[in-house]
């Protein structure tokens, strides 16, 4: 039902490492119809292995957008309303620059693809709304790594957002998080087809590193008690053993086992190996305060926009702690802001399921706009 | 200052998988004197990729032993009076029986060894304390898997503990710890010199994949707090960069990197990749209340020991309500029982850590044993 595109800019994209970018390829989908003053654009941001099908067929595995929940007519993000945006990040897999794009000698990028900062993806969406004409969004919104996305949006270009909505994030990445991005990425570089990178033209990327990295990912997204719930102690029903059994072997067993292999496994048949070298990358560099003196609070300060911050109770990897550093940071510069931890067994993955709670948050802040 | 050796029982050991082990080798290390009514022994059971060298010099790694500061002369476990018998877990790499022992045809066993569990691995230890000797212990001693074999320990042998210490553990393995056991097995099984298993001959074991599940694991073992505190977001120091600097590449850019990869690289110099599969697997299949009818408490019905538990506040692997639980099994049988959750900065780890609560409490608890 969205209108996928892709762009071509000019560039050149000035870099945080110091680099520049050109040309700057964005894939992106609309959702709706940009009003004539074009003042009902939002744009959402995805997360980590989120693409610009927010609420449309996936091309790869024909699934519905990852948030075709949040995202339609009559949703809580209504397109019968709002124009909505949604941008492949700079240096993913779905049509966007990345290392999976040729460089000038026609070659794949590969390790050649500079190193991103979350900044530097916002930067390249800004670029994108100056191409479809739009200067002030009505709303940014996010969960995860586009929640971070939608902080570096009233950071960066603080006279460009009405409005922002942060779900399930943070303003930093811990050391923990940093920690398991950091196992993914060996996880990948320790497959021998992964390299050094240089996997395109062989047609068989590390596929067993990469399934690796989305299972220990895969784990941080669920909580403890969703998966007592979800699967306890369970074991994977056979035929010669319909009430399952333990076999005393090294096959899946127990039924989380076989649902995290499943997990591994068809992720990598939907995204590029490098893509998530440097995306993780991106978001392990990600630290609002310290791109701003190491004050939080300065991040914000020349900000005019409404906030709307929400956290789920049993969300370990970006917990509630996080959003509330962010709120006392708004509060610090008396923005407006409304906060919410909601209560969900989901975990982290709480922002993308049915948590219907959430749909009334996001759907009331947003009527509430102008 | 232990004595270290090793024993090769005839067996056979029937296995709760359904076959029998012959023979059976067991490598252990003992401290201290037996008394003459042999009253004085203590087991100490030790953890995933521990060993029986509890408070000597590891013959690999030349560090001392890993329970140094709680086993010795005037130590919480005081070997002027206790004599302490630690042996190296059935399926292990230090001496005993394990997939790189030889088979019968003179090749190693590899993963034609039998799959364990850790009741199998206790059953071993009372093989070995009956060629010790030893009919009674006065307590049975361990943190995490180490616990968990005293628990087996209390309910397969109940007439033959009179004191448990259990730390750090729980009653059986959750979806959750299932899980990232699960990752690290597919770490290992994911790396193409792992070879089915049969790598022994090569000289070249699945260095990369062990590191990688070494990795995951670790983190487990350590807080987000702990973490933070350790390394927050530093980055790493350079020649040329003695403050430490973004660096915007893929090299251990962040301290807490550099300090994990060196936990992954420096695991596989001294651990078996096979032996970890197995000592995972048999910690996912434990289950003492299935093992005892699905009733937590009836796998203490018999037991008459006194039994300490402790636990760490900031342990996640092992949260505090693994041992409550265990505490409420143990009161509904009217266990003679104390329990105390230790505060302590460092996770999991704590139990191996400078925390002198937890050698007060070992200590006071021993030191009313008869």
């Amino acid at each position: 039902m969205g209108t996928a595109r892709s762009v071509v800019l000019p560039g050149p994209l000035a870099l945080d490492g110091g680099t520049q970018l050109a040309p700057v390829t964005i894939a992106y989908e609309t959702y709706g119809i940009l009003a004539p003053d074009r003042g009902n654009a939002i744009l959402v941001a995805h997360a980590l292995t989120g693409d610009q099908h927010v609420a449309s067929v996936h091309p790869r595995t024909g699934r519905p957008g990852w948030w075709h929940r949040m995202v339609g007519p009559g949703r809580p993000i209504d397109t019968d309303r709002w124009f909505v945006v949604c941008a492949n990040v700079l240096g993913s897999c779905m049509g966007s620059s990345g290392p999976a794009s040729a460089a000038a000698d026609g070659r794949a990028f590969a390790m050649r693809f500079p190193v991103l900062t979350l900044r530097d993806m916002v930067r390249a969406q800004a670029m994108l709304l100056d191409h479809l004409g739009i200067g002030v969004l009505a709303a940014a919104v996010g969960g995860s790594m586009g929640g971070m996305q939608v902080l570096e949006w009233t950071a960066t270009y603080p006279e460009r957002v009405r409005a922002a909505v942060v779900i399930a994030s943070a303003a930093r990445h811990s050391a923990q998080n940093i920690a398991f991005h950091e196992v993914g990425r060996q996880a990948v570089m320790a497959d021998p087809k992964w390299r050094g990178g240089d996997y395109y033209e062989s047609d068989d990327p590390p596929a067993a590193g990469l399934a690796v990295a989305r299972m220990a990912a895969h784990i941080t997204y669920l909580s403890e008690a969703g998966l007592t719930e979800k699967f306890g102690r369970r074991l994977q029903k056979r035929p010669n053993s319909p009430e399952g059994a333990k076999r005393f072997g090294f096959d899946a067993d127990f039924q989380v086992e076989s649902y995290l292999r499943h997990q591994g496994i068809s992720f990598v048949d939907r995204f590029d190996a490098n893509s998530y070298l440097y995306i993780t990358r991106a978001m392990d560099y990600f630290d609002l305060a310290e791109e701003h003196g190491g004050r939080l609070a300065d991040a914000f300060r020349r900000s005019a926009a409404r906030f709307c911050l929400v956290s789920f109770d049993t969300d370990w990897l970006y917990p509630t702690a996080e959003s509330r550093t962010i709120v006392q940071a708004l509060n610090a510069g008396g923005a407006a802001t409304s906060f919410v931890e909601l209560s969900s067994p989901f975990g982290h993955d709480a922002f993308l399921l049915d948590v219907p709670e959430l749909d009334r948050v996001v759907g009331g802040f947003l009527g509430a706009a102008t």
